[in-house]
């Protein structure tokens, strides 16, 4: 049974807070099997990776054969279906399309003093993706890290893929494909995001790592943080959905159960002002589950992560949304342009009935990686910016020194850095000498 | 004695990459004692930070005055002369006026498809702001931090800063008035970030920690990251400077040592096409530092991680540049707009002669809170959109749904996601019946 809450309740509160708090996944403690592994690979390299990917993925490879070669890949995209193919194009066309405009400007401009100030855009030189194996291999999120990399203008991006036992989904080299990956690395775990931080004799080292993966691959991203970049650590998969009088329960249902479907840890929420909708959504969601191919998982999910929330208006439903700060926010109101403003911390925003949360995984445009555990109230989902960075740009003319650098030289006394002073003060000599 | 290298000799690869690796600092291990102190402040609240301050920082605190009351801020301010005030309002008008260009725009726009996407920025809701205590209680590094932060719209933006014996600078409340800080409070340490990430009786919690402190407030951040946002952990200072033949060797060496007399662990390294040049800001900076207040510390920074490098031309200077990805890269050359765009990685890049890198720690504009340790490869400087988040937007009309829905479809069906499917095929069943 999900949570039951009512804000008209008194102890609304204190079990909202219960379920704000509540822990839904606990962290493996694997920190010091992964400090060896990449110890291994700092020392060993390419030697160690065939060791690891022997031991963990049941695979023999040598350093010729880390990288899929190009016959391997076209032979893998060749049993692709053509309608899987076409969607895969649609998907990455759109994405592409979406983030393209995310592309930031430069600026410069000269101020009063005849300063000339601004910044400059650059991309990250090489981009490394994590690709989970097995079940979790998802071709969509293949899309959803290459294409902003290379939106960005990143010149050399590669993913680390584990292939257990030598298996690997087609459509996921498929998605490197049409993203434009420059290479494909069969490793995975701690041993992949230790190669792809430092190096080996073949792989040669990114400057950031993105890309889910589990406790391990976490846990390795942790620790090459400050080495390289990384995109922020994912927790489980949450979705709200704020659903006023009059909305279908079957479809409800159905946005609650794929947020459900991803991992018994995942969340799914629904805060209604309506009772009727409430319960008819808590029984088509249990008559939905009956049929479901992963029901378990979801089932387990909706049982002990889920929770129906009545409100007393959809104003005390966005106000609920901003405590929860949601990875996904679904309104499905007759006027949710009029609530989406009021909802200030949520990852994505997807509005109105016709708008499932499962467009948003694949082909709505927008990237699906989004802060998850309340982070969306400081961070937000991954962007073309995540693989660029700004540098500021300053000069000074004569003119510009002589009318701030007094200044400068004022505050670096009062911090006792005297040689900061004296390097504003030694051209002011020099310019009063001149003038 | 400075490194001293030479693209022209057979050994300058291993040598150059010597430099890249130095490690310039040791990390303290203090997670430990800083996990205790989180823990505490975290189930005993105020009464732990009374605790604790009087422990670490020898002052008797109540809950009542964790925070400096509007008459003892007015109080200490009044102490800072008039010169100091007006070079740290122009400081502050500066860095506003830079920053307010950076605010980003939303986007909206309506594709093809009918379907309506975009984004909206908000600004993160409450921020808080580290200030280091006695020392390098730096009141540049409070416009800094918070001016960004009050540019982004934060509602609620604190300082906390520890004051040993009670002793704090006028000039950094002073900045706090200027930037539009909310309150001050007088703690430090591991227990100031653990109140703010958590919140006591006191002090409610922030949603995002920046700003400079020492080991134990970089492994408090750590720890608290997931909780709350934080900045990028700071290593030491560096510079870079390249210069032509015929700039100024003395104004070079005040440069050099401005970074160099912040710690011994900065670097301060020049790179040259011009032997003569070389030579002589060696014997400036010899002779500048035997009358520098901070003698001893920019003496051991620029002994042991000093360098000059002497290149065949500037065009190898700036290779080398993006190598070292330095945090302030000053270009004193003839055309330095010509090699500044050649620099693509620098956390900031000073032009000219006249721009010496401490008008950029004060009044230049740019932010001084820079990428240090090669980050300037993946990341920023401290700017507007540290304290924002990007929400994305889609509505999806019944003929957007159409048109792309059955491909979300499929492609949730090969990654084995039925209720994903199911969640757009139960809408696309009702507009083809309606059809």
């Amino acid at each position: 049974m999900p949570m039951h809450l009512n804000t008209r309740d008194a102890h609304f509160e204190a079990e909202f807070r219960a379920l704000l708090g509540m822990k839904r996944e606990e962290a493996e403690d694997v920190d010091q099997a992964v400090a060896a592994i990449i110890a291994d690979v700092r020392s060993r390299g390419d030697a160690a990776l065939v060791d690891l990917t022997a031991r963990f993925d049941r695979l023999t490879l040598t350093s010729g054969t880390l990288a899929f070669s190009k016959a391997e890949i076209a032979a893998e995209i060749a049993r692709v279906s053509p309608e899987d193919r076409a969607a895969l194009e649609l998907a990455a066309d759109r994405i592409r399309a979406y983030h393209a405009r995310q592309k930031p400007a430069d600026e410069s401009w000269t101020d009063a003093t005849g300063a000339t100030l601004g910044w400059r855009w650059t991309a990250v030189s090489a981009a490394g993706l994590y690709v989970p194996g097995g079940l979790a291999s998802y071709p969509s999120s293949v899309l959803m890290n290459a294409i902003p990399a290379r939106v960005a203008g990143v010149e050399r991006l590669v993913i680390a893929c584990p292939t257990p036992g030598g298996a690997v989904n087609p459509l996921v080299l498929l998605a490197a494909e049409l993203a434009g990956v420059d290479a494909v690395y069969r490793i995975g775990g701690a041993q992949a995001i230790a190669a792809l931080a430092y190096g080996t004799e073949t792989i040669s080292p990114v400057d950031k790592i993105t890309g889910p993966g589990n406790a391990y691959v976490a846990a390795a991203k942790r620790r090459v943080f400050g080495r390289v970049g990384i995109d922020m650590i994912a927790g489980p998969s949450e979705v709200l959905v704020i659903a006023g009088a009059g909305q279908d329960p079957d479809w409800i249902a159905l946005d609650l159960l794929s947020q459900a479907e991803h991992d018994e840890s995942a969340q799914a929420i629904l805060i209604t002002p309506d009772e009727a909708l409430a319960h008819a959504v808590a029984a088509a969601v249990a008559k939905r589950l009956e049929s479901l191919e992963r029901r378990a998982i979801a089932g387990a999910s909706w049982a002990n992560n889920g929770a129906i929330i009545l409100v007393r208006d959809l104003d005390e439903a966005a106000a609920l949304s901003n405590r929860i700060a949601p990875e996904h926010l679904e309104i499905l109101t007759d006027d949710p342009e009029a609530l989406g403003p009021m909802c200030i911390h949520a990852g994505a925003i997807f509005l109105g009935a016709f708008t499932p949360e499962a467009i948003g995984d694949y082909v709505g445009g927008p990237n699906h990686v989004l802060p998850t555990a309340r982070s969306a109230r400081f961070s937000s989902g991954l962007s073309v910016l995540d693989f660029m960075k700004r540098t500021t740009i300053a000069r000074m003319t004569p003119d510009a020194l002589a009318a701030i650098g007094p200044s400068a030289e004022r505050l670096a006394t009062s911090e006792s850095l005297q040689a900061h002073g004296l390097s504003v003060r030694a051209r002011l000599d020099r310019l009063n000498r001149q003038g």
